[in-house]
């Protein structure tokens, strides 16, 4: 029997009381029920947002509409904005940002790096017309973290009118996010990484500058954030809501705030680095210079290529996540960031040697599991 | 976040799919979807029983009242009948038939020993006028595998009217059983253990000359497995079917037969026998002289009480079962009995190291999970 584990960096576990909520009967979502639902969901993620009573408005799309929902919201259009890249997601707010025909110009770092932010202000100085700043926060192509809130106090330093919008998809609940106190612009989500939640919602927060910069904003039809506040704040969405998934949030919400924000950070961050040691212990290697708690990147051992090790954990009935683009053969990015507690780190530990005497590798029994069991029981 | 786990002998855990299973719409039972369902049941459960198309039937009732059933079927009243005890399981049995007035003769075994061919012949030959021997295959309670095929051939060799009756609750696909081949008269057993189906079901599949001895029949209504036997080859039953168990037994039943008998049995077996293994490289010492794979029975080292132990898996949100009766102090019966692979037998592992540092042991990291993965990558 092989049982199927998620292990991906998204979509992840989803609790079995999440998906039990998926599967009751509907409810039409013009009722005082709904209302009721949606204004709960609502509060809910804004405290496991660390904004809570503001605004945090949910869409029925992925988060890379909420990411441009959010751009189009703030940042006038044919204005210049910085991308900070350095991985997929980074690319992606770059490439959104072209599409859209605004001036862009990239922060470019090499993948696995952090952003540096004297290279962020050297940049700023060069372009201070600049209004807003690109930033991902948690990069799931490489699994860095990267320092957001050090870059947005660069930003502001130099340029009082940037904007910093970041994509924090897989840092929502995953780890540290502050976006009052570190002075961020708006913020973006997805329900299915840290949220515990199958996909098809996304989130999105702005601060007061952001929404007051919405007269000079870009036009949009569906992700017109500010017409979603105004009727969310009612209750209500301007176009249907997936009130399935909702119901499925409000479930996976409770379960994090029961658990408490610092704990489900602790757990996360502590689970992700009993993966590293893992990995290290057997002979991979870490990529991320600051790993993101969301994902463990690692690069395979000599003589090992890192798709066969993806392979051999989907033989072994569970799914992790390969190398995307140029890291391909060599990067392996497993994640116990969904429904998942130290004890799933342990398979993953386990499962990560057994693959590699499946691959013909002689590996002391538990090696990788020890070192994972170390992490779990100093931290 | 403690994510729960049920690592007890019964009820297992349940795969997602069978779970979902029970929530789908409830359908008549005197319908012709019902019937397709119910003997498409009965057939796979016959494959699973080792008994293809043979009757088993399905009763809307526990374990217990199979077994009761069963006996009232074939052994006539006031007759004698030997039942071998050793556990709680078999003092069951025992009282069972005693409340039905029958003759009973003990065979007292010790728990945690194996049930001795030798003295039941030795029985047997005291009391030649013996209609029945009542065997438990797996004593959920000690442990303990008794070797029914054993016992059978010495109660045929000496008399050749004994029915031989076995509790199979805990052995049915969890262990070899061929119950024709093995000359056994009547096997019982349950859905919320190796059939991986929540509680509430119950199986009996009788030998014909077991159904032969139906004219000298103890009286019973609800428990008439003649009548039962006449509704259930229509796909009927002599009472409301629970429809939806059925349904989840229907999913449970053919995740086993995928799998292949041969395959959850040698599953079964080495996740147990890992289990055990990290208990003894614990310091706990093998309670069972010959373990069934439904359960690893372990004494706790000195020092610890068994009920702390299970206590410290509470706390760390799994639930293993404790000792019965004069076992409490000292015995814990964690079991993969469920839907569990090999790697929940290492959290199991991990989740005894854990719990023993918890109750203050200093254990060397690994040190039961190295143990545990030893026996899984050698059996």
């Amino acid at each position: 029997m092989k049982k199927p584990r998620l292990f991906t960096p998204g979509p992840v576990e989803v609790a079995p009381q999440v998906l039990e909520a998926m599967a009751r009967p509907l409810m039409h979502h013009r009722t005082a029920a709904f209302q009721e639902l949606f204004l709960g969901v609502r509060s809910k993620l804004a405290a496991v947002s660390c904004v809570p009573d503001d605004d945090v408005l949910v869409l029925a799309a992925s988060g890379t509409a909420a990411f441009e929902a959010g751009l189009l919201a703030c940042v006038p259009a044919a204005s210049k904005v910085i991308a900070v890249t350095g991985g997929k997601f980074g690319e992606r707010w770059l490439e959104m940002a072209r599409r859209y025909r605004y001036q862009v110009v990239e922060l470019p770092v090499s993948w696995g790096e952090v952003a540096e932010p004297d290279r962020l202000s050297q940049l700023l100085a060069a372009h201070p017309d600049a209004l807003a700043v690109l930033i991902t926060h948690s990069e799931t192509s490489t699994g860095v973290l990267h320092d957001v809130e050090h870059l947005a106090r660069v930003v502001h330093q130099q340029n009082s009118e940037a904007l910093v919008l970041v994509d924090g998809v897989t840092s929502l609940a995953v780890t540290e996010l502050h976006p009052r106190e570190w002075g961020l612009d708006a913020v973006f989500s997805g329900s299915q990484k840290g949220l515990m939640t199958p996909p098809g919602l996304s989130f999105a927060w702005l601060s007061e500058r952001a929404w007051a910069r919405g007269e000079a904003r870009n036009p949009s039809f569906y992700l017109d954030l500010h017409r979603e506040r105004e009727r969310q704040r009612l209750g209500q969405t301007a176009f249907t809501p997936a009130v399935s998934l909702l119901r499925a949030l409000e479930v996976a919400l409770s379960m994090l705030l029961e658990e408490g924000l610092e704990n489900v950070w602790r757990r996360r961050r502590r689970n992700n680095l009993a993966v590293l040691a893992a990995g290290e212990a057997l002979g991979f290697q870490r990529f991320a210079a600051r790993p993101t708690p969301a994902v463990a990147a690692l690069c395979s051992p000599a003589g090992i290529a890192a798709p066969a090790v993806v392979e051999g954990f989907a033989r072994r009935g569970a799914r992790i996540a390969g190398g995307q683009d140029h890291t391909h053969s060599y990067l392996i990015r497993p994640s116990v960031v969904g429904y998942a507690d130290s004890y799933d780190a342990l398979i993953v530990a386990a499962l990560l040697e057994d693959v590699l005497r499946d691959l013909g590798r002689e590996v002391p029994m538990a090696l990788g599991v020890a070192a994972a069991m170390e992490v779990l029981q100093s931290t």
